[in-house]
């Protein structure tokens, strides 16, 4: 059963007061019938490119109930603004967030206001990433259950009217435990485990890398780095978006969930080659089948 | 005269022992002829959207020396990495950052890295952005001289194996006095002005904005912090990546200008509508001329 509240993210009472909004990244105002076109929607599944996510929107509308009229094709609903990519599959938008917390900032305060504009019933929020494994092979599917910032600390740095403000990374167990069994049940081969999640705001230098344009350590601090992380801190990730996508969908009570795919072993190596041991498009048609496999089970449990 | 020197942004002496070295997020690996293809660059121009970024290369290609072969068109370098666009128009890369500190971060490791390989000459980095002003019109052109992050210092906050590394903000002066010198000249018509930039890591809260999902201050508040930035500390305009593009840049030893065109006057209101005082379309068009005027100008001085 899916909840039937409704979706109320928004925590700003002067929004009603404005003569009309306009959501400039995603390209959509309040003067359009969003209830129409947004009312439905009852997931939210956002990933880094544009492309992955109209490839997810294509792979529901083959296997969800949703029937494109003939004739009709998907179309990229935020084509016009050139900042990000959305597809509608039904119930589910799909929408790219780019690299980094703050373009993912951007995102989420222009879609929480537009499901809120929507009426929408209460919507899940999953971001699908990649990211480095830490003590786990690549191909794995990790389920994030803590998150931690890149100074190893449980929450994402906000800066308002120039303070710093921290909002602890909050993360539903009920929903990561769920996704993960629901992924099990219907993928028994692939390995899906819940985990502790390494945010970053750099790939080379943040993550430890040895092969960025700067490298101001030695590959000695940088393996003790990594390893105290996992063994110590039982850290099983690093990924770029999770410390904010959390602080921010707890702070606005949104239900969410980040599930990643690794592509490298980072105790081992450092480099992303199409032709490690997990193919690129491999991992991305895993993470996208275990998140697939969780929406219609519960789409399911709805009917 | 443009410097002939080597371009050496690399602060990493480990690169040279990887067996090849592939730039994920741009598409590139150092197995390929990247002297035959890059060699001859001498400036790269960095905005958000991959959109603007082909549209200033197809600019560049019509008003500089640069003849595309008959049957050729310009073509997306990076298309196949889903990350980022690239577009060459003869000595300048045209490329796009999207949004925000991490994701320029990526690029800039990328860049670095392939330039040098490529073997350039000493190349000027251009970030053309958009902006919201402090008490200046829309459709000011501001030249960055200086930079501040959210919390108003002058340096951009790297982690390093979990421990924070300040960076400072550094721009040439004279870099950004020349632009400004031979845009006013080009186009007299235009407010151009050199400025003090404010680099924050979200729009809405960041930025002081009363229309986000959230707004944990009153307008009053937000007036008087704004008002404090411009008249006590000079802050003449906000964006998302001026902090981490110019420390990087200075961190790497590479000249680096920041151009950026502002959308709306953020002591009168927080919305960028289409209707506005200046249309985003002119506003682009008038900073793409304003930087291809000093490209012209030092490429012509060069011969």
């Amino acid at each position: 059963m899916m909840s039937s509240l409704p979706f109320q993210p928004i925590r700003n009472k002067g929004l009603i007061s404005i003569e009309y909004d306009s959501m400039y990244h995603i390209g959509f105002t309040s003067k359009q019938d969003l209830r129409t076109m947004f009312g439905d929607i009852r997931f939210v599944c956002l990933g880094g490119t544009a492309h992955r996510m109209e490839k997810f929107a294509r792979l529901l509308v083959r296997e969800l109930p949703v029937k494109l009229p003939t004739g009709c094709d998907l179309s990229d609903l935020s084509a016009h603004s050139h900042r990000y990519s959305m597809f509608k599959a039904g119930p589910v938008l799909c929408v790219n967030h780019g690299m980094g917390a703050p373009s993912v900032s951007i995102l989420l305060h222009e879609l929480f206001k537009l499901l809120h504009y929507a009426g929408c019933l209460q919507v899940t929020f999953i971001r699908m990433g990649t990211c480095g494994g830490l003590g786990v092979p690549p191909g794995t599917i990790v389920v994030s259950k803590e998150v931690i910032n890149e100074f190893g600390e449980p929450n994402h740095t906000f800066s308002i009217l120039g303070k710093r403000e921290d909002r602890p990374c909050f993360l539903s167990q009920e929903l990561a435990e769920e996704i993960i069994s629901v992924g099990r049940r219907s993928y028994p081969s692939l390995s899906i485990i819940s985990g502790k999640t390494m945010c970053t705001n750099d790939f080379y230098e943040g993550q430890a890398r040895l092969d960025g344009a700067f490298c101001p350590y030695t590959m000695e601090c940088k393996k003790a780095y990594l390893n105290e992380l996992h063994n110590k801190n039982g850290v099983t990730n690093i990924e770029m978006e999770s410390s904010l996508f959390s602080a921010m969908c707890h702070y606005a009570n949104v239900p969410a969930a980040i599930v990643c795919v690794t592509l490298v072993e980072r105790l081992k190596e450092d480099q992303i080659r199409d032709e490690g041991t997990v193919s690129l498009a491999a991992a991305q048609e895993m993470l996208q089948n275990v998140v697939l496999s969780y929406i219609k089970h519960k789409l399911q449990g709805q009917t």
